[in-house]
């Protein structure tokens, strides 16, 4: 059986360190990748730490993986060896219900299967995720990578670019929709880069002034410092729609406040503290809250054509796989622009 | 000018008591109503006694209003003498912005004008509401009444119908829809008479096991006691719709559970404490919750047509206007099947 090489945790209060496992020989529908690149994204914190009460161990995170095919199961029609490809959020689903025949598996009835920490439809496998040298998957679950992408700036992609890019397309962003981004950090930075490419009046809202130069350099049109009361008058029931990317704490009344006729907040970050809401903010203008999750296979496959086609990547750093404990606490910092990426070449030698 | 014999209050503190005010002569545009019948809206009690601290005094509550009209000013074009007519939750608006002009009214970018609790348009005229024996209005806001209803059943249509009629239409709720509506009480109960004549699967959710043969009364399909956790179990991603009728404190998540896949909770009521929101709860299914705020003057009389066809009206008890505050006492205890109505022959004489 392949061996990985990869970097694990072994419970909520350890670091990252050396860990290798032996992934499955290649099925008939299998691809097996030789990963370049894994992104690093703030749920693999929250997941190596349990602060989500749900973990299993030994972790290997990461679920932004681009590699390289080096094995094809008979059966596979997609990829032969040497193409490039990438693997996201999930590798399974139930693959029978209403959702998977839409290809929609990320709402899954039965709940589709993580990339890592999750257990694998035998019941007996923990799903071990990108921060490692290969990986091995059916190939439903994985997807083309065009060579005119930057391999590393695609990784995030797989998690925070389909995160942003489905929402949008759910909530009609298109030509001259007034759309907000709330929070500028690894989701925020794509998501205005695709609402920007959608052809949409972007505007950032943040509760840092520093962001400002930096959101208009990623496509932003205007900048909204939601600290500012006078500021936030001046948007009241202004946006068609507004992406909320917030982990932090907060509560939507304010943020609905700026929602116009039949605004739609549509929601991906995951506060630990659950926000109010106001009824009579949501009754005004019909106003909509909607929650997002990732996206389905169909999706995410034109989500990475559609970055190809306009050239689409994350603003990264990358890192060799021996910082990642370093990375985590930058990433608590919010010292990051925008997204770590772990250069696997660290733990082939 | 036409003298309005009517119950007033004139204090946060203080009973309904009688009062009698001046109406203006009718303009060019206006109708004049002889009130028959005025339903009692929970939100009455609300501005009475200044809960959203918002309220106007001396007030004349009412906006669930059915007359015969006894004049018309030269340019009304819509009624005649001796026509049944109403009046509903709003006699005014800008007119001229983009909702006005799509006949959704009731979302006026500069505001809507109320029934009562409002200044008129004009800045120094407080309007008076329903609890009174006569009211001018502009025929825009005024609605026509099929003879073939019973008139007081009809005047709680002007505020709980179009409340439960427009988010119930706005969710394309239609045959087969799985519809729960949550709180039986002056907004349920013409919920489920609503979602049931659309062709919908209806369950009542409440917390109160003795509603359930009154609701299957009404129409429901299917009863659910939110109390008892193996149903709600059961009922876990089974419902397209809910309609959310409560007033009373909660939080949202243990009905945003109950959201199948892209599945939308429909908020009409406004509790003064604001529900929290477990986002997970959100992400998992795409699901929405979004207001409503009772409808336009468009989908109102299209709603007052769609009741006279199918014969829906509320079910209600006729009370005379000297029992106004003891029936203010039996709804604060829900003691009421389902809506109060003022007959107001009683101030007459």
């Amino acid at each position: 059986m392949p061996i990985a090489k990869a970097y694990a945790v072994h419970g909520p209060a350890d670091k990252l360190a050396p860990f290798s496992f032996d992934r499955r020989e290649a099925r008939p529908h299998d691809v097996q990748l030789d990963i370049l690149f894994c992104g690093v994204c703030h749920s693999d914190i929250h997941q190596a730490r349990s602060e989500w009460e749900d973990s299993i161990y030994p972790m290997v995170p990461g679920h932004e993986i681009i590699g390289k095919v080096t094995r094809v199961g008979p059966d596979v029609t997609k990829f032969k060896v040497g193409d490039l490809a990438a693997v996201g959020v999930m590798i399974d689903s139930c693959r029978k219900c209403r959702n998977c025949n839409n290809y929609v598996e990320n709402y899954c009835i039965e709940s589709m299967t993580g990339t890592y920490n999750a257990m694998e439809r035998d019941g007996k496998t923990i799903a071990m995720g990108g921060y490692s040298t290969l990986i091995v998957t059916d190939e439903r679950y994985v997807y083309s990578i065009s060579p005119k992408l930057d391999p590393a700036g695609a990784a995030p992609l797989l998690c925070a670019g389909i995160t942003t890019y489905s929402p949008l397309r759910f909530a009609n962003v298109t030509n001259g929709t007034k759309v907000g981004v709330i929070g500028l950090g690894g989701l925020g930075h794509l998501g205005v880069k695709f609402a920007a490419s959608f052809g949409a009046e972007v505007t950032m809202i943040s509760t840092s002034p520093s962001k400002e130069k930096d959101a208009r350099k990623l496509g932003a049109h205007q900048f909204l410092l939601q600290t500012d009361n006078t500021q936030l008058k001046k948007f009241d029931s202004y946006f068609d729609v507004l992406l909320n990317t917030i982990s932090a704490p907060h509560d939507y009344e304010k943020y609905l406040n700026l929602l116009g006729y039949e605004g739609r907040m549509m929601i991906v970050g995951l506060p630990s503290v659950d926000p109010k809401v106001r009824p009579f903010a949501l009754l005004k203008n019909r106003r909509s809250i909607t929650g997002s999750m990732i996206g389905g296979t169909k999706e995410t496959q034109e989500m990475l054509d559609y970055c190809a086609e306009k050239n689409i990547v994350s603003d990264v750093e990358v890192i060799p796989m021996q910082q990642i404990n370093e990375a985590y606490e930058r990433m608590l910092k919010n010292d990051v622009r925008y997204r770590f990426v772990i250069d696997l070449a660290s733990l082939k030698n």
